[in-house]
C-alpha cells in the first residue's frame, strides 16, 4: 500500500492522458481540472484538442500524439503534424516510430526521421514510441540505440492501442542499450498506482496512464 | 458456395488491404502481385508505402488512410497527408472523421473538414470513414446526411481497428439517409468471401479486406 507521499510523487511523473477516438471537451475538462489538482507531469490529449485545452490552462504542459498509434504515416506528414501541435499549444509530441522500418533494417531512415522531428520542435520535448509489443528483444535493443543518438528526450513503450503495453523487459533493455541522458516513459496498460511505481522505481521517468488520478481520488486524496 | 465468376465479382470490388503497424515491402509486393492477378478494385495500404507501391505498379490503383484510424488529427494535418498521398501516387484516400465533434454535435466543422479533403483532392476518390461501432443509430444517421452533402465519393463503416466491423444494420442506416450518389463501402471483420457478397449485394459498392484474396487462392483459384 502506497503512502499518500508516494501517490502524489508517481503522479507527479505521470502524463495523464485521454487518447479515446470518441474523446470530447468535457473529457478534456476534466482531464485539465485532474491535471492541476494532483500537479501531474502533463496531459497527453489528441492533436484535434490541443488548441483547446491551451485556452482552458494557459500554463499547463500540454502533449499530445503524432502518427498515432501505428506509425505509418510518413515523415512529412509527421514534421507537419508535430510543428502544427506546437503552434496549437503543445509543450510535447509523442510520436510513434515507422515499425516496417524497423523490421526492414532501415535503421537510417529512422534515425533520420526522428531527428528531423526533434530538430523541427527544438526545445520542446519528444518522445518516440516504438511499440515494444510488436518487436523483437533485439529489435528493441537497436531501436534504442537509434533513438538515443537521435536527440530525443525519451523513449517510450507503448501506445496502448496495440496487444500489449509496457512490460519490465522492455525496461531493462531500454537502460542496458541507452545513452544515459535519454529518459523512459512506460506507458499501455498501467492501471494502478502500485504498477505505476514499480515501473519508476526500475527507472522510469514518465508514466503514460488514463486512470492513475481516478484511483487517488478513490482513496480519498 | 460461390460460383468462381461470383468470386472474380466481388474481388473486383474489393480493396485488397494490408495495414499492419509492421507492413513491410514484402508484405506490400504480395499485395500488388495479388491485386493485378485478381484485378481487385484497388490496394489499401499505409501512407509511408505509396511512393514504393507506385514505382513498382505505375498504373494500379492505389488507396491509403488518412488521419487513421483515430481520426482525431487536425484538420489541417489530414489535408497535408491527403495532399501528399497524391503526390506521392495515391489514387484514392479513405480519411477518419473525427468522431469526437460528432459526439459534441460539431456537425458544421465535421462538413467543413471532409469538404476541404475533397476540394484539396480534386477528381481523386475520398472514402469517409465514420467508425459505426462507436456510434449510436441516430449519430450514423446524421453523419450519412453530413458526408452526403460534402462531396465524398464513399462513406465506410469502420477502420478494422476498433471493436467491430461493418454491420448490415450500418448499411441499412447509409441506404435509408444517404444521397444516392454517395457510395459506399463496408470494412472490418469481413473474412470471407460470401459475407463480402452479402455486402455487395446490400447494395455496398466497395468492400474493406484483407483475407479474401487467400480464400480464393486456396480454393484453387
Amino acid at each position: 500500500m502506497l503512502s499518500k507521499e508516494e501517490i502524489y510523487e508517481v503522479l507527479r511523473h505521470t502524463d495523464h492522458t485521454c487518447l479515446r477516438p470518441d474523446t470530447t471537451e468535457k473529457d478534456i475538462d476534466i482531464l485539465i481540472e485532474e491535471s492541476i489538482r494532483f500537479n501531474t507531469a502533463s496531459v497527453c490529449i489528441p492533436p484535434s484538442f490541443v488548441s483547446y485545452a491551451r485556452r482552458k490552462a494557459p500554463t499547463l504542459n500540454i502533449c499530445t500524439v503524432i502518427g498515432f498509434p501505428l506509425g505509418y504515416s510518413t515523415k512529412a506528414t509527421k514534421i507537419v503534424e508535430s510543428v502544427n501541435a506546437l503552434n496549437e499549444g503543445a509543450n510535447e509530441v509523442d510520436m510513434v516510430i515507422n515499425i516496417g522500418d524497423l523490421k526492414q533494417n532501415n535503421y537510417e531512415k529512422i534515425l533520420d526521421e526522428i531527428s528531423s522531428i526533434k530538430k523541427a520542435i527544438g526545445n520542446n520535448v519528444l518522445k518516440v514510441i516504438v511499440e515494444t509489443c510488436l518487436l523483437t528483444p533485439f529489435e528493441i535493443q537497436e531501436i534504442t540505440k537509434i533513438v538515443s543518438s537521435s536527440g530525443a528526450d525519451y523513449i517510450k513503450t507503448s501506445t496502448g492501442f496495440s496487444k500489449e503495453g509496457a512490460k519490465d523487459s522492455d525496461i531493462e533493455i531500454f537502460k542496458s542499450n541507452r545513452f544515459p541522458e535519454l529518459k523512459i516513459k512506460a506507458a499501455g496498460g498501467i492501471r494502478s498506482l502500485e504498477r505505476a511505481k514499480e515501473f519508476i522505481d526500475m527507472g522510469c521517468d514518465r508514466i503514460g496512464a488514463s486512470s492513475l488520478v481516478k484511483e487517488a481520488i478513490s482513496m480519498g486524496l
